[in-house]
C-alpha cells in the first residue's frame, strides 16, 4: 500500500495525511494503522505533564532542540511532538501553539509537531493521542514527546501511556495548582520545576519534595540518586528488604528555566538515565505490557457500545428515556430494561 | 428501608453513609438510589467551572452564603457543594479543601460540602458526580453548586450534567489559560471575570467577548440582556428569523471579587434569571432529558464493558495481550479476535 511505504520511508505528507486520516477516524486510517503497527516499538515515549502556566510548551520545545542538537558525543534523534490541547476546536488555540513552535523549529526534517484539539475525536482523545504515537513511532521517530496539562483524568491518562513522564511545576502559582501536584506526583517519574529564576523556588521545590514524601514514604527523596530498593514490609519486618541487586527509581527534582535553556541539559540526561533504569530494572517491558493493555480496554469498551447500539431500535431508547424523565424507573433500572428486558 | 428514609428527612449523617457507600460503588448505595430517584428532580444544579487560579473555590463560598442569606426578600435556600478535586486521595487537597470551607459554613443545617477526589472512583468521576447530585437532590437541598477545574475533558462532561453552568476567569493568568478559555465558553451560560480588582481585568473581558463572538457569532454579546432571538439564516434571508416571541439566552459577563463579596449579588441575580429562561423556554426539560440521558450512556457502557469481561476467560485475553506485546497483532485485530474469535 502506498501510504504505508510512504509513512515508513519518512515521508513528511504521507504521514501527515495518515494523522488527519487517524484524527477523522477513517477506516483508511485504521487499515494503515494495522499494517503499521509491526513497525512500532522503537520509540521512547515521554510525557510532559503539568498545570497551565508551568511553561511545559516552552520545556517541550527546548528538548526537541536539544535532542537535534544534543551535547557530547550523543547522536542526535528524530523527534516527533504531539501536543494535546484542551482547547476546543474551533479557536486557534490549537493552530496558535504549531506556529508558535515552527517559528523555532521550522525547517527540520528530523522534527515533526501535532497538536490534537480534545473535542470531537471520534473514539476518545486518548485513543486518539495513542494512534498518533504508534504513527510517529512507525514513521522512525526515535523519541516521542507527549503534552498534556495534568488538570483533568484523561489528560493524566495520557501521561500514564507514556514510559518516561516529567511532572512540570513553576513557583507562584497559587493553592489551586497544588492539588492539581498530588495527581502529577503520583505518575511523574522526574519532576521539573520550570521557571526556577521566580521568586519562591525553594518554596515550591520544598513542598514538591514533601508532598513526594506522602507519596512515595520509603524513597529517599532529594537530589538525582538511583540507589537500592528500600522497601520494609508493612509489618516492619526487616528481613522483608526487596532483593539488594534490583535497580530502584527515586523521582529527582530539577529545575530548569527552559526559555533561556538553563538546567535543560541535566534534565536531557535524566531523561537517558530514566531510560536505561527502565531497561535494566525490567520495567520497560513491563510498561510496555500496560500501555497496550490500556489501548485495548479503551478501544473494546467503544466497540462494545457502539455494536451494542446498533442491536436497539431507537424508539426502544428513547422509551426507555422518557420513562427516565418522568421518574418511573432509576438509571440503573434503565440499564437493566435495556440490557434484560425487564429493570 | 432505613438509610432511604432518613436521608429524605433531611438526616445528615445517613446522607453522609450514602455519599461514601455511592463513593465505594455498593450495592446498599445502588438499592438506595433506585429507592431515592423518583424524590429527585427538584434541584437547580448550577456548575461551577474554570482554571485553575481563577478563584472557583471562594465563589462557591460566596454563592452558598449567598443562597443561605439571599438579598431582598427571597427564601433562604437549602445548598449542596460538590467539589470534583482532581488530586488523588493520597494528599491533603480534598480534605484541606473541606477544612477551609467548614470555617465558613460550619455548623449550618442547610449547608452540605462533599469533596471528591478523581482517582480510584469505580465507574468513573462524572457517574460518581451524578451519583452524589441525586442523593444531595433527594435529599433536599434546592441548589447544588457543582465545582469542576475546567481543564480537561472529563470535567468538562461534568459541569456539562448542569442546568447553569458558570465559565470562571480572572485577568493576568497567562497564554496557556486562554486555550482553556475556550473548552468553558463553548458550554457556559453565564461568564465570570472574578478577582476583577487585579490590573489587566478590562483585557480579560474584552479578549472573553471576541472568544464569545466566535462562539455564537449571531448573539449580541455584552452586558447582562435576554433580547429576542436574533438568528437569520446560513443564506441571510431575513425572512428565517427565529420566532419574536422565542426566549433566547446570551451568557452575560459579570465581574466579581468573590473574597470581598463584591458583584456576588449580581451574579446570584443572574443565576436566577437562567433559571427562569431554562423554564420559560423548555430549555430546563430539554437540558434535564440530555443529563438523564447521558448519565443513563455512562452507565450503560460500564455495564457492557464488565458484562463482557465476564464472559472471556482472563487466559485467553492475556494470550491477546501476548500477541500484542509481540506486535503479532495490532490492537484492532485484537478487539476483533477478543469479540469475533478472529482478527
Amino acid at each position: 500500500m502506498d501510504l504505508i511505504a510512504s509513512v515508513l520511508e519518512g515521508n513528511r505528507l504521507s504521514l501527515a495525511r495518515l494523522l488527519t486520516q487517524i484524527e477523522n477516524g477513517t477506516v483508511e486510517g485504521r487499515t494503515a494503522l494495522d499494517a503499521l503497527y509491526p513497525f512500532t516499538g522503537g520509540a521512547h515515549l515521554v510525557g510532559v505533564t503539568g498545570a497551565p502556566g508551568t511553561g511545559k510548551s516552552s520545556l517541550v520545545n527546548t528538548l526537541a532542540r536539544l535532542y537535534r542538537n544534543p551535547p557530547q558525543a550523543d547522536v542526535p534523534r528524530r523527534v516527533g511532538v504531539v501536543a494535546v490541547d484542551p482547547s476546543s476546536p474551533f479557536t486557534g488555540g490549537a493552530i496558535l501553539g504549531d506556529r508558535v513552535r515552527m517559528r523555532d523549529l521550522a525547517g527540520d526534517p528530523g522534527v515533526f509537531i501535532r497538536s490534537m484539539a480534545s473535542r470531537g475525536m471520534l473514539g476518545g482523545l486518548a485513543a486518539a493521542t495513542v494512534s498518533m504515537v504508534l504513527a510517529l513511532d512507525a514513521a522512525g521517530f526515535e523519541v516521542i514527546l507527549i503534552e498534556t496539562v495534568g488538570a483533568g483524568q484523561a489528560e493524566v491518562d495520557i501521561a500514564r501511556l507514556a514510559h518516561t513522564t516529567l511532572g512540570v511545576e513553576a513557583p507562584g502559582l497559587g493553592d489551586e495548582i497544588q492539588a492539581i501536584k498530588a495527581g502529577i506526583l503520583e505518575i511523574a517519574d522526574i519532576l521539573v520545576v520550570n521557571k526556577a529564576d521566580r521568586p519562591g523556588v525553594e518554596n515550591t521545590e520544598r513542598a514538591l519534595r514533601g508532598m513526594l514524601q506522602l507519596a512515595h514514604p520509603t524513597a529517599r527523596v532529594g537530589s538525582p540518586h538511583h540507589g537500592q530498593a528500600d522497601i520494609t514490609s508493612p509489618a516492619g519486618d526487616p528481613a522483608a528488604k526487596a532483593p539488594a541487586e534490583a535497580p530502584f527509581w527515586q523521582p529527582p527534582i530539577l529545575r530548569t528555566v527552559a526559555t533561556e535553556g538553563i538546567g535543560v541539559d541535566e534534565l536531557y540526561q535524566e531523561i537517558a538515565r530514566h531510560r536505561q533504569y527502565l531497561v535494566e530494572s525490567g520495567e520497560w517491558e513491563r510498561r510496555e505490557r500496560a500501555r497496550l493493555q490500556s489501548e485495548l480496554d479503551m478501544l473494546l469498551q467503544a466497540v462494545l457500545v457502539s455494536r451494542w447500539r446498533q442491536t436497539v431500535p431507537q424508539e426502544a431508547y428513547q422509551g426507555v428515556v422518557d420513562q427516565l424523565v418522568r421518574r418511573d424507573i432509576s438509571p440503573w433500572q434503565a440499564v437493566e430494561t435495556l440490557l434484560d428486558g425487564h429493570p
